[in-house]
């Protein structure tokens, strides 16, 4: 099923795992034609990428003997299934639209006075088959990933109850990961068409995917999300609370709160987002904001603590929710209910006083050994984008960043994949370690098939060109082969390299639709009868290997030493030079 | 008619011209709605306008009376029609496939011992209508325009046989400009799809279209898009050049280029990509890249100095070009022949030995009082880009900058508009005054209609967040006025004022065609019951001016002084602080 999957994506491509210790790690190889030169290695990416179940079936659980074998947590019966948990029209009919019919584990927690987080297993200096699993990914040692995620650096969402989940890993010293938000709302959606979202957004290469549900049925829909899911799940608890009461802030409460969280958490959902930094005191600094709080769950809380004068309740009980974080390995996302929604509100003191609230919260679900990462904006400027990454490094101890774009500007409705992807790649070249999807329906209404695609490839791009900017290892080496590939008029090896090679082969063959042109020495930008790379290609076939003997004019005698010493002065001496 | 062109990208949107100085200025003003507090003053934004002409009669001549009225320009007989102007099979056939039928005007050039270009005149501390016009549109003092042309760090290109074009100015203390390019190859395209191309990419807000036709008909399908262009017209002769000697490079000669590039100056291109800093000495430079050279032209010269084992006759040539310039007002581009093709060849000692000569023959043009600009990569990695800016101001004395992205990635052809426009946002940001637009179709095709508004509201994109992140006077007003309006739920005034209205508009309707959506104060993202922008409202309705006397336990209270005191630091005392 996997090689079904892989093979979807272009035909060069295949389901190449890495089996090392009992463990098989899912990774893709491209075969690549030869070089005038000689062969080529198969290519190998590393791509989010599951074995690809019926729907109604779900995957096989991965983890679970790994989760058993270490013999801290316990099968117990677990919440009682209650139909308002798919909301008042699942109640009235009985029975959520589809209800999910696949298997049903027990649900897991931590044994009495056990912590079964990987940052409790990291700390006592245990590595998991989860690390093991992670470095094998990542190409590096596991030492790294342990110390990482002791550190506090990098997490691996991971709960006990999601075993089908394939281990991924972030923070800054690994690949930049991204997310996928899905979900339905009011106004659309089916549960089939989620679980199709889902698949989609992880086919074409999202490492997590958030289920931001609002409509109906949104237990159910998790159900279904969850059981299907390879990669990490992440929530927003706090929409499904507040579908409880009526869709009304004030009535919220936190023994509301309290029981989705561990509904969620009895599911499997491996990171959460929470919003206890929206603190009452911060709530005045947005009146004289352009676009206010535009985080909907920024606003449910400064609409209860408003309503009610009071702290916020997810800032009251924080320490309790840590204790349920730990039972089950879930992790933060400390959400910025405060982020800035339009490039006026950027860095504002309403965004920064939460994100130092933040702070202190990290450093407190690090008492209890569970894992966190903080959220960041939104909307801001290009040039004000590297201080969000230094003050979430100073104030949050160095935890992963994962930020919502942020968009560099707000003029362009439609196209804000490509303004946020600007402020994405910045901002990871910067230090964020996960990017948060945008898709060109923002601010305009929910992605459908082709915007989640559109907003997954646009944000490999962003990820991508933040580690070759980094200089995170391995990264160029895939620039590398696909312009060695363009040179070479390879063409269907620079199909099979790119993040989308059916629109790359649908563009190509637009103007030039018949088969000899993908092995032919040009392109329609030129045309057959003149081309720059052939011309390149003639000259170092003509002169490549004997051009010091060719007696030219040397560069120093054209340009004068002077002007050659500034040239080179970063080059060094590993670049070649003629005579 | 130009009324109609503008009612033509939203019903919101009229042509309001700057009438100064017997001077029309064209600029959108933009109908915005009322807001709860009051009425909204049109938002008046720069667009590349011109008026619609019919294809077949083109544009009046705005300038023609300005030009006469300096009594430096001469009508002369000019070059005689040759039909192999528009290739050889034209020539067989005794036309082009569809000939010129508009007016002719009989070409102009500088009197003897004349130089006409508007760096000419703004040494000699001469306002010209130009000038004014430029300082209009920009909305600065007429004396910054001047003098920033005098110094050569900006342009204003305007060939005199061009009296179609509205003035516009390219340098890094104006508005950050883009350029479209169009043109047919060997294997597409008619010229009434070119034109239909120009008017296209100008609707959508190119400031400057090139035109890089090498298929059939060149002369004629460029006298077509300049009888119809109110932007400037760039063009790279040397392709021209090649196509009159059957596309063998070796067989150029400097009479055949000189002759090329004197038939454009008579039909009035504006700027001329030269690559005259592709000299003999750095060819062996380029047969270590990965991907060689990628520049058209710059592969053209590499093959002919190698060929002859000569120096470039464009470097070589190079003072009677600048003359021949000189005469016409034409600006140069200087072309970046060796400009990399990959991000592996970024940077390197070929891509910066011809930078380095670029400046020496920008500081020549000067010398002649000819306009420059340079121009930059390319593809280049997101932490390499502001270098170029860096040398390029140093070697090229603070010429205006035009690059191409640069494209911060290679994988992922089919999205190259996006992996430039990040770099493109970046390089503009640091400095670049002019962005050549990337399509989707790069490296695979020729960009259709879709792909050429696409690329244009991408660089719009990528330009205005430069002005943006530069903090250019204006810039920020535009993102505001968006933003208010989505604040207030103005969905026809977030339409209006967005790069692309129709897109915005549709992607809205996906979810919520009816029409009282239009007005509803909530979106598909939520629904109707709750919405996070309208909790905001909320607040604001409700506390918005009381704030002060609500008795909310103070932000210092709560996060303690010196905390707030870091969140404030840089912030300062604008910002409004509850008690």
């Amino acid at each position: 099923m996997a090689d079904a999957y892989a093979h979807e994506i272009h035909p060069k491509h295949s389901y190449a795992p890495i089996r090392s210790g009992g463990l098989e790690v899912p990774e893709t190889a491209i075969e690549l034609d030869d070089s005038p030169t000689g062969p080529n290695e198969p290519f190998r990416i590393y791509r989010t990428r599951g074995p690809w179940a019926e729907p109604e079936v779900g995957l096989p659980g991965l983890r679970t003997e790994w989760i058993a074998a270490r013999g801290d947590v316990e099968e117990y019966a677990g919440r009682e299934r209650n139909l308002l948990d798919d909301g008042t029209r699942a109640a009235k009919r009985g029975a959520a639209s589809e209800e999910w019919r696949g298997a049903r584990r027990a649900p897991l927690r931590a044994r009495e006075g056990k912590r079964v987080t990987q940052m409790h297993y990291a700390r006592r200096g245990e590595i998991t088959r989860e690390m093991e699993f992670v470095a094998l990914r990542e190409h590096c040692d596991v030492e790294k990933v342990r110390s990482e995620v002791a550190a506090g650096r990098a997490i691996i969402p991971n709960n006990v109850n999601h075993p089908e989940s394939e281990p991924m890993i972030i923070g800054n010293a690994f690949v930049t990961k991204i997310n996928a938000n899905i979900g339905n709302s009011a106004v659309t959606s089916s549960i089939r068409e989620e679980v199709d979202k889902l698949r989609w957004a992880t086919r074409w290469g999202a490492d997590t995917v958030m289920d931001l549900s609002t409509g109906n049925d949104i237990h159910t829909t998790r159900e279904w999300i969850i059981r299907n899911s390879p990669v990490p799940i992440g929530t927003v608890p706090i929409y499904q609370a507040l579908e409880k009461v009526g869709g009304i802030a004030e009535e919220l409460t936190w023994e509301i709160f309290r029981d989705t969280v561990i509904e969620q958490c009895e599911q499997g959902v491996d990171y959460m987002t929470i919003h206890a930094g929206v603190r009452l005191p911060f709530v005045p600094l947005t009146t004289r904001r352009v676009t206010g709080i535009v985080s909907r769950g920024g606003s449910i809380m400064a609409g209860w603590c408003l309503a009610h004068h009071k702290e916020s309740f997810l800032y009251d009980n924080f320490d309790e929710l840590c204790e349920i974080f730990a039972a089950y390995d879930v992790a933060f996302s400390l959400g910025d209910g405060l982020r800035p929604g339009s490039v006026a509100d950027a860095n504002d003191p309403a965004q920064f006083a939460e994100l130092k609230t933040i702070g202190e919260l990290c450093h407190r679900a690090w008492e209890h050994d569970v894992q966190v990462m903080i959220e960041g904006p939104g909307h801001v400027p290009l040039n004000m984008i590297q201080v969000n990454n230094d003050k979430e490094q100073q104030w949050c101890g160095g935890a992963p960043f994962y930020t919502l774009g942020p968009l560099v500007t707000d003029i362009a409705p439609g196209y804000d994949h490509i303004t946020s992807a600007i402020g994405a790649a910045n901002i990871a070249a910067g230090g964020t370690a996960m990017l948060c999807y945008v898709t060109p329906k923002e601010h305009l209404g929910l992605p459908n098939k082709d915007d989640v695609k559109t907003g997954v490839i646009t944000y490999k791009i962003a990820a991508h060109a933040a580690d070759v900017a980094k200089g995170h290892p391995g990264a160029r080496a895939w620039d590398d082969a696909m312009s060695k590939a363009r040179f070479e008029f390879r063409w269907e090896d620079q199909f099979a390299l790119s993040l989308d090679p059916e629109t790359a082969r649908a563009y190509h063959d637009e103007t030039l639709p018949a088969e000899p042109a993908k092995t032919a020495h040009f392109c329609s930008m030129c045309g057959p009868k003149f081309c720059s790379m052939r011309i390149s290609q003639d000259i170092r076939d003509e002169f490549g290997d004997s051009i010091a003997s060719l007696g030219m004019p040397s560069i120093e005698a054209a340009l004068g030493e002077q002007h050659m010493a500034e040239v080179f002065r970063e080059h060094g001496s590993q670049v070649y030079l003629p005579e």
